[in-house]
């Protein structure tokens, strides 16, 4: 294990936001650069689905991180100057407990004796890392993706835990085509024979669906605008029979699909899938549903960025996070991208986002 | 079956684009209104992937068509003025012969056996019935979605086969993001064990395939927008099971992914699926590729209608169309509806389509 991988042990038992509860849970998390004296330079980073801690380089000859480009020194999050946090999810496969994780109880994987998953656990155990961290409050938080809405979670829970707040590609909540693909993603993964309820094994993993549930995914990651740029319609290859693959796309889809197979959990995407739909940072609060589901925050700050060609958080949603903070008080700015690379902009169109990112850093010094 | 239902042998053997041959197959098709002494009232509309040829009603007792409320006495498709006619694609399960008919000269179904289906071969079945019906010029070709590219295909075998040309949700060829989510509804039908390389029966009938077909083609004929409106946030069942049906778009999609199960053959689908994804009007006359693909057309006017939030089409497609008939010498109108149905709008946004439709037709008598 890298030595860079650090582990905070969540306190036991941790309580979930629907009832359940873990012994003995951990999350597994890095951090760059030095927390100053004041404790005010710290930056939260919450992850997409998919990525864990390992957000970027901490030596030369590190693996590479999800979001290098982005954080280190000098980079647009500079870690010369901030301390830089990521924890892999709750939930997740990546270090920290999840379903896939062994049950101290019994010595057997929980697999759907883990307890019903939040956005809001997540949420809530970044929290406790922070404060174990020596950090009650954030320089800014930085919610990517999913990581945007667990960020909205989050900032419900507690309004003051972050003086600027920047949330890309994500909203409130995920509209209802969104959850459609990941409604789909899910069913593929289920009924795959060999995921057996959930009793899948190393030899007998429910290849099938996981590749199909990639595949459906990358039809919401980038845009039909870079696809057509992508994909010469000339080049066809001769299947290997008939309705094998032939079209340049499907290649592509087959392609990324076989990376992904042992890349994640079955059992832990589904949790985690399950709770981005879950999430509805619109309902805070029940009794006030009409009010501004934001009105709390005390931000000094915001930043709310999304891409025209995201097809998973179109942009409206962003105008609506930007337009509570905006009825809040909150010094908000909403830039949508023309990033043809869709929901995946802010992974790649790295000239423009960490542009971006680094100029709004700069003015919250 | 009804009387309404017309049959034409095709010329024995039927030699397809890429090759194959057919003997005794034959179309299915309807006609509405009368031709004409001149025979120069006759309209054409070629189908969508899986609309048969029952546009409409022909007495009041029958069963509604696929576009009821276009076609019709007095309605935009006027059959007190014209003679419509109408017929199921070659390669469907709809009456005329696909893989699922039976081979004649084994008394099996062709399944795999049946020749590659190409939309011009459905183009060619097409000219050969009008031929047959006396139609030598039609008053108008008209061609929504796959019938959209099927009629580019049969301008371009015969470019004086119409007066007037509307085409709707469609264009010159697929782009990638169509074929990928083609792609993967071929793979689900596929993948699904009762598909047992096309040897499935009534009783082992690849439902799941069909259904997971189903609702990964649900995810492209309406739009983002839509579901917006149709799915409040707020209204959850609670699941059956751990992952089970949830969420309202998830009911929706179940819903109508259950009543595709027996709508279509899966091995017909799989055929006219590919046919639509092979397809390439642009690659017309190969040795001529960078010129205009529809130089050769012989008509009067076109209209290329398209809507904003069409994910499968987008409106780009239709934009080229047009510019090819301008460019041909065409006078052709581009209109481009604000509907939030998205692909299917032409069979939704009633007020919309008829109204344009019969502007059009009115302009053109």
């Amino acid at each position: 294990m890298p030595d860079y991988l650090k582990h905070f042990q969540l306190p036991s038992p941790f309580t979930f936001y629907r009832g359940g509860r873990l012994f003995g849970a951990r999350l597994q998390y890095e951090t760059w650069g030095t927390l100053n004296p004041q404790a005010d330079n710290a930056i939260l980073i919450l992850t997409g689905l998919s990525p864990d801690s390992h957000v970027c380089r901490h030596h030369r000859d590190d693996e590479p991180g999800w979001w290098e480009y982005m954080v280190g020194p000098g980079k647009a999050i500079d870690s010369n100057h901030f301390y830089v946090i990521c924890a892999s999810s709750l939930g997740s496969c990546k270090g920290s407990t999840g379903p896939a994780s062994i049950n101290p109880a019994n010595n057997r994987a929980y697999r759907f004796d883990f307890p019903d998953l939040c956005l809001q656990d997540i949420a809530h155990s970044n929290l406790l890392l922070c404060q174990h961290l020596g950090v009650e409050r954030l320089h800014a938080l930085i919610g990517p993706s999913m990581g945007g809405m667990t960020g909205i979670a989050l900032l419900q829970q507690q309004p003051n835990i972050t003086r600027h707040w920047l949330q890309i590609a994500a909203g409130l909540a995920s509209p209802p085509f969104s959850t459609a693909i990941r409604s789909l993603q899910r069913e593929a993964i289920i009924n795959d024979n060999n995921f057996n309820r959930g009793f899948y094994s190393r030899e007998d993993w429910p290849v099938d669906g996981m590749k199909f549930a990639r595949k459906i995914g990358m039809l919401s990651y980038r845009s039909a605008e870079e696809w057509n740029e992508r994909f010469p319609r000339s080049l066809k290859k001769v299947p290997e029979h008939p309705f094998g693959i032939e079209f340049p796309v499907e290649s592509y889809l087959e392609h990324h699909a076989n990376r992904f197979i042992h890349q994640f959990d079955p059992i832990c995407y589904l949790y985690l899938s399950r709770a981005m739909d879950w999430f509805d940072g619109y309902q805070y609060k029940a009794r006030r549903i009409f009010d501004n589901p934001l009105s709390d925050v005390e931000l000094e700050s915001a930043l709310i960025m999304g891409t025209q060609t995201d097809l998973l958080f179109p942009t409206q949603l962003q105008q609506d996070v930007s337009d509570c903070l905006n009825q809040a008080g909150v010094k908000t700015d909403l830039f949508i991208t023309d990033s043809i690379q869709g929901h995946d902009a802010f992974l790649v169109d790295e000239v423009c986002f960490s542009q971006a990112v680094k100029h709004y850093l700069l003015s919250t010094v």
